[in-house]
């Protein structure tokens, strides 16, 4: 199933597994803290966009609602779900990554890790871009293809949902640097 | 640098390099040719939506202008740069990957691509999903906001817009199955 990195204990091979135990450890400590930053940062996304909604208190002449809420659009029902999903996972893979702090010369759970870390990578990618793209075009519209930038109106909702961003990028990012650890502690194994 | 896969050859340790050596020489022959088709992907979705506008003859009602093309839309504009950027960095990346077929028991520089990988995998999807959200607002529209479904007008343009979408997504998949890959070949060197 895995290398066991307690070799050492065992007295089979202690030539050179000694310092890489040690970095290993330190990998699966920082795997450890970046996942549980990575899921605040997902959380702290979903919960802000899945509560944004603004009531006007009047009819304007361009919009025909005059309260605005996230799941007026679908992008951002979906953004929603996918840092839900990936929010999940997050917690969940937790487990995997206190027991490589235990085991920390395990191979086949950090491959297991990577391939569910990229998936998820791109699950929350797909979501951030995709509202970041209806985010901009709220913000800016587009006057070629007449459609109306909505935050002139809508500028609390705006605000909040353009904050809901920053911590599914963060997250990203995370989720990039605990695939980049988790190959260099595999290649260290 | 890197653990050397010759050393079947060099008669050091012949144990049980063998097997391992020839399925990493395969690992990195799919690397290859999924690494070659994840460029052919990106370079033709780059192309189709470059080279998209169509020309209508007259003005209608909802449309101040009379010819659509992908650069109308700051977001398709970011999509045909990051197919762009991607598929360079697919086509130099062959070389290492050629690299790999010879050298199969190569660890850092398989690092090396899977830190590049991800990184372009995210651009990749980050450009095409922010496009979906666009592409999928064109189609159907949003009443809520009054965005118009411009597709109504501009049906072959937004045809080729959405079938650019198909290589993006299909090289953003090809990444995923490279980084995995690698993790594969790094955890058996």
């Amino acid at each position: 199933m895995m290398k066991d990195g307690s070799s050492v204990e065992d007295g089979q091979s202690p030539k050179a597994d000694a310092p890489d135990h040690k970095v290993n450890r330190g990998l699966s400590i920082a795997d450890l803290v970046m996942r549980a930053f990575a899921a605040l940062g997902t959380l702290a996304s979903g919960v802000t966009m899945g509560t944004t909604n603004q009531t006007l208190p009047f009819f304007t002449q361009f919009m025909q609602f005059s309260r605005a809420t996230y799941n007026d659009l679908p992008t951002f029902t979906f953004f929603v779900i996918a840092n839900g999903i990936v929010c999940a996972y997050l917690v969940l893979s937790l487990l995997l990554s206190i027991f490589h702090v235990i085991r920390s010369a395990a191979v086949i759970t950090r491959v297991v890790l990577i391939v569910f870390d990229t998936v998820m990578m791109a699950l929350l990618m797909a979501g951030a871009s995709a509202a970041a793209a209806i985010v901009y075009l709220a913000h800016k519209g587009n006057t070629k293809v007449n459609w109306f930038a909505i935050c002139q109106q809508y500028d609390s909702f705006c605000g909040r949902i353009s904050g809901s961003l920053v911590g599914s990028y963060f997250a990203t990012i995370g989720l990039i640097m605990l695939i980049i650890l988790s190959a260099v502690a595999i290649s260290r194994s």
